[in-house]
């Protein structure tokens, strides 16, 4: 694909970001009102899921009829024009769901092994995060930096969990963060911590097994930014998801030892 | 004291929040522009910090004269009247040094071993949290109340670390959380996390030791929304600070269990 067509779509991106976020904000806030347990509360928030992501693809597609979509609600919409879409219309649906503004909406674009753009875009705060391969990574306007000469112990690492790894690995991986001298942040959104990293806000981000549409975007902006990345293969990303390492380069060498030693197999 | 002069207090704390948070706000988002890393950036904090403690300090000594005030930053003002203001102006300096919309104006006010009033405001999302003891918890002019009939596997679990105590808490915490089937979550502010807990976004809070001016208003605060709360002599807590439990009833037995296994002296 070409490289004014992978810019229309990034642009795109960013303007269906943007509405989606309104749309998804204008849900949570409605919601923030109400007692979680209240009957009918669970019914509200899968129709805000439903609703931004049904948003979403439809703008997607009426825009880019040739393009794939990949998302974890629906199953993938197949392509021929070579760019997928990898979206998250929601991520950090558990903020969400319990009023904490902590929460994203997040699109990428993948030609094959690359990820060509990335948004993630948080909505309570006015802040979007985006960045195209190989033309640095932003925050609306301000271009974005990792850290810089922070080790792990100047800063604070990101981790992430799911039931989709045995919870082994997260077990073992704070007490080694402490025990380096560092301290983790867990704020239940992926995404947003990525773009964290990105922005400088942390110095790095940890998590065992991510899918496609959780990372894909906020890798991007790391390495866009400055920061190092294990492993940018998108296409294997969309087809099997994997471990997200993402730190400053004076952290790195030593955020991967302790990841590869905490998740490293036969220890369970 | 009297009633009547407690609740003139506690209007009062809610005003200086309101104007404590606009001004610490006004600093944060001057600074977000800035890098981390640029000269002068420590100098920038700093200055904010002391001028919104500052202010904090002026506008209780000119309104009641005859009260003590403390705090981290100064050494306490003895006063008369019974009545000590416990006061944190920005708790979770470190989201607020890097970037992370995630802190708070923090004033308590305590008469004897009772908090009678707590006022945790965060100006980022424009919510007031404040609790009178006796009369309800409130977020802004909404009642608040923790989760009902959630236990430890039914939601997150704020967490909290700093150095004042051994690593070994910590690293004995969050395992134990994982293997009782929760999770974690730690997003580097305190009392906002205990606010959290009063208004049903986490379920519990569990820290080894935390200062008065950063406990004693968000115990009050989950108290008053129906949650449990170990230990509220606020006497105690501003001469030594101590050990920070709170959960909603349901949890409450095994988050306990959990905190006085991790925390068992002897074990490092």
């Amino acid at each position: 694909m070409q490289d004014s067509e992978i810019d229309r779509r990034y642009a795109e991106a960013r303007r269906i970001a943007a509405e989606a976020g309104a749309l998804a904000l204008d849900y949570f806030r409605r919601f923030d009102g109400l007692n979680v347990e209240v009957k009918g509360h669970q019914d509200f928030v899968s129709e805000a899921d439903k609703n931004v992501e049904s948003f979403v693809r439809k703008a997607i597609a009426a825009a880019f009829p040739e393009d794939g979509i990949v998302g974890e609600e629906e199953a993938p919409k197949p392509g021929a024009s070579g760019m997928v879409w990898v979206i998250d219309p929601i991520d950090g649906t558990t903020n969400f769901i319990h009023g904490i503004p902590g929460w994203t909406v997040v699109l990428a674009g993948a030609v094959g092994r690359n990820t060509e753009f990335g948004v993630i875009h948080d909505p309570n705060h006015g802040e979007m995060y985006h960045a195209r391969r190989g033309r640095g990574a932003f925050c609306n306007d301000r271009r974005l930096a990792v850290l810089s000469g922070r080790d792990l112990r100047r800063g604070s690492l990101g981790v992430g969990f799911s039931g989709r790894t045995s919870a082994g690995g997260i077990k073992r991986l704070v007490p080694a963060i402490i025990d380096a001298g560092g301290i983790f942040y867990r704020n239940a959104s992926g995404a947003l911590s990525l773009a964290y990293v990105a922005a400088g806000k942390l110095l790095g981000y940890v998590e065992e097994h991510m899918n496609a549409w959780d990372c894909i975007a906020g890798q991007l902006l790391v390495a866009e930014a400055g920061g190092v990345v294990e492993d940018q293969d998108a296409g294997d990303m969309i087809a099997r998801g994997g471990r997200v390492i993402v730190a400053t380069p004076e952290a790195w060498d030593e955020v991967l030892a302790i990841a590869e030693a905490a998740y490293a197999p036969g220890q369970d």
